[in-house]
């Protein structure tokens, strides 16, 4: 008979929004949250007994209700409430994993700023994952859709050629990418006291891009590497964090047929192929946890 | 024998980055630019005979030369550079009506500013629309993607019941859209010198902003108007605008089974159905140019 | 004081699946329906009077009761009633506009052909757009996404040369590109009965797929022009239909720096830039009303 | 010093369609490839040393080139192509794999059977992944968006009721689904011969879409077992099998306050949030490879 292997079932992509109303000053929360959960689940997936399954629509009703009862103070604090709730709430279930995705609100500016009226702000995403097995906590944070461009201080030369290759030399060109990152961080104990995430969150952006806008490039692959060394030896709260930056191709147009040289100055921005590097930095010591595929 | 109507052909999306160095310090203009050409092109609808056809190709190169003769001062004037070129460039073609997103950039801030690196800024894409008969001109700016919401001070009553009706009452409502706004500039004559487009953009902008925030909502359509009547009233440049604004519901998320009470605190943003509201505001005694539909 | 122009407003999106059971036979409808309402909304607009606003939430509970009480004979059908209805109904309402969107599901094959089990079949969707004004009835009918490749019997050449144009003339070239198409109806007047509308959608769209595959094409346009031509010649409930065709580039790899030849084998699909090619196609003496911006 | 953990590198999404002429019948294969190598990359990461990198945009050449020389026979030998040939090319390039997802086209019938005039064909994409390290291999097929519904033959009941539990039990709803499934074929030794990878595509997806049509469904969970078991069980070369089930609900539209019963007709087709299933089935005594995550 075939076996049942690993398996999880949840409620993805419940779209919450915590309104706090202080007098007449409101601030928001708008997260994504995405449940899912496992642990002795054989029976329904071959006899179709529902007696331990918790319905992915209570799962729903759960996010509602804790972001009533216990606010949503970050998005990495609610994860954890959500996951110790589940895991505890019923024997079938083991193990928890909350991903959530926050997006960011700013306060329209009309002279003074106004205390009930938002514009959404930035590009990039927040991330946040908690995994949660009834001892260990695992934290995961990062953000996504960061785009980021260097118009000068990258090279890519020096590689292999092989009977394939006929790509150019190039001693000054355009580097740009979507930074998508994600870090885990050390505390894993619920004794201890939980860091304090969105300072976690705003150091590890403002490390990314000072680390790529300072980091003169010979390849992504190192700029990639600079931008996770930064994080890990600035941030002793965070142990690992794996990169996944496309090479957002800017290719110089040849403008030689109109009689007109390029000295760097027109490109045009492609779509498709693009180069996929990523890579996993650790703390000296650690265990790398994220996935890789 | 069936008749040919209105036609036009042209490259659509051609991506261009246009880097102009000051020194070490760059600055980036990212346009993503659509020509359509319309005339005499009946030969070639009816018989594959091309001699009247400037290839879209072209069109992309032209694009990508005059970046660099011409350079990118804002898109609507990139815009009025490349449709005077079309126009005048074949008996053939009559009509050009060129198109421009933009995509905004900042520089990164580590500590100082930097001088050639940069993140990619805002949801909103700016917009820019010229089109020449080779005797008038008409400019369309404008934006969309601006997501904003005001967590109160918007209520919804007193409308039409029918028997299909089963909508409560609301006093105090979530109103969130995501603006999507064009704008027709009075100039059309090429003898006046052309507005600061710039300006123009970041005035019209700020007025949506601030009339959004600062009107007391009965109804959505009100809101629009207060929109659109807030630029025609502040900028004398602009004669109409359209406006279409997607009604992003927020729905009160019912906590009454688990013992709850919900105080406009916690909400479900809902995807789809959204309700949709569109208008045109003129000056007084302007023509409606801009589609409907 | 600002003007009000052109304004509409309603509900966009209503996903409504209708299910008929012949005994254990079972029939799905799968619709998305966009309602949009004008007439007489100055007041809305200027004051927030909402007493001749019937709410959007109203369309959706009207969409969903119609399913139920009057069935979805076609999307064509469908969008009449409703029409009729919103029209009828209130005396601010002057003109009535439904779009919708069809997608289509196949009978899962096991054998036999299962009777309650589908499958979502082709990658077009199917549209329609019904416009009325209490006296005169507009009906549009279309789909998008229909994506079409001839791999030969292409050519593009002599076209014009200007200084910025480099592509050289091919005389065997892919043709790929994605049908967009609307077609208007004759039929206007509710006096007559209504024509086959599934019969009229599958005779469109087996004229435009012959007519693509069998023309020996010199330029898109002449491939586009006789697709229309051929359904208007074909169908004569059909007095107008426009066709936006992008031109899916594929262009032939060089493969000369490995030592290869490419005898029309091996292409690069692009995605952008992409020409884009427009044009109505109309009965002769007919009068063009499908928008063309 | 932080460490350099997993990495890989290449180019992702080279769109290669390759033509191959019988006469005047022609034949297409319409790949998306995505390459990425892993192996002794410390050098390149730390100290932006190349010397070991093969270009992506090398890996994209070999992509179109080897799409000439060798043919494009199925997606998975493809990529054995491939991957064979990265890691045999540079002593640094230890592992390598290879994703392409694989478009279908069918030919346009009119009258008789077009040899080169193609429509896209099918909603579903076929992927395949290949994994090659020198020794051993990994292919994995699949497809995703092939989207089921059965319109009864589903109930939910009996689960677990906790304090945030509304749902109510369901004897007969809706089930339906966008199919998203790997399976990981027994073949690992390039000393035997490879599979019939079409007739394994074509027999996997047919018992996909068999079993879900033909289970008696009391949870999204069974079905999602009965499927994966069923490939397990009928093709003895097929180890496991990874199951992400979407349940796309179909909720009843409440039409009581209309005066209208609604005996499952009407439905609301929900976007978001929406229940996640997710399963792996295996051989017994086969190993787990497949990531969950």
């Amino acid at each position: 008979m075939p076996m049942l292997g690993q398996n999880q079932y949840g409620k993805a992509e419940t779209r919450v929004v915590r309104m706090v109303r202080d007098g007449d000053v409101h601030h928001i929360k708008d997260l994504n949250v995405s449940v899912a959960l496992s642990g002795d689940m054989a029976d329904v997936h071959r006899h179709g007994d529902n007696t331990g399954v918790l319905p992915t629509d209570t799962m729903k009703n759960t996010v509602y209700a804790f972001a009533k009862e216990r606010g949503i103070a970050t998005a990495e604090h609610f994860g954890i409430e959500l996951a110790r709730h589940f895991v505890g709430s019923q024997e079938t279930i083991r193990t928890a994993r909350v991903r959530i995705e926050e997006y960011a609100w700013e306060r329209i500016e009309t002279g003074r700023e106004a205390r009930h009226s938002f514009v959404r702000a930035g590009q990039e995403t927040r991330t946040a994952q908690v995994r949660y097995d009834g001892r260990d906590w695992e934290v995961l944070s990062g953000l996504r859709d960061l785009t980021v461009m260097n118009s000068t201080d990258s090279e890519f030369h020096g590689f292999v050629k092989d009977p394939y290759t006929t790509l150019p030399e190039a001693r000054d060109r355009i580097l740009a990418t979507d930074v998508h990152a994600r870090w885990r961080h050390g505390w894993s104990d619920a004794a201890r006291p939980e860091p304090d995430w969105d300072a976690a969150y705003e150091g590890a952006r403002a490390d990314l891009l000072a680390a790529f806008a300072e980091t003169y490039s010979l390849s992504l692959q190192q700029t990639l590497y600079a931008m996770g060394a930064r994080v890990i030896e600035r941030r002793p709260g965070i142990d690992e964090i794996r990169l996944s930056l496309p090479n957002k191709h800017h290719f110089l147009v040849d403008l030689a047929p109109f009689g007109l040289t390029n000295d760097n100055e027109v490109y045009f921005a492609a779509d498709r192929p693009y180069g996929l590097i990523e890579a996993t930095v650790l703390r000296d010591g650690a265990e790398a946890r994220i996935p890789t595929d």
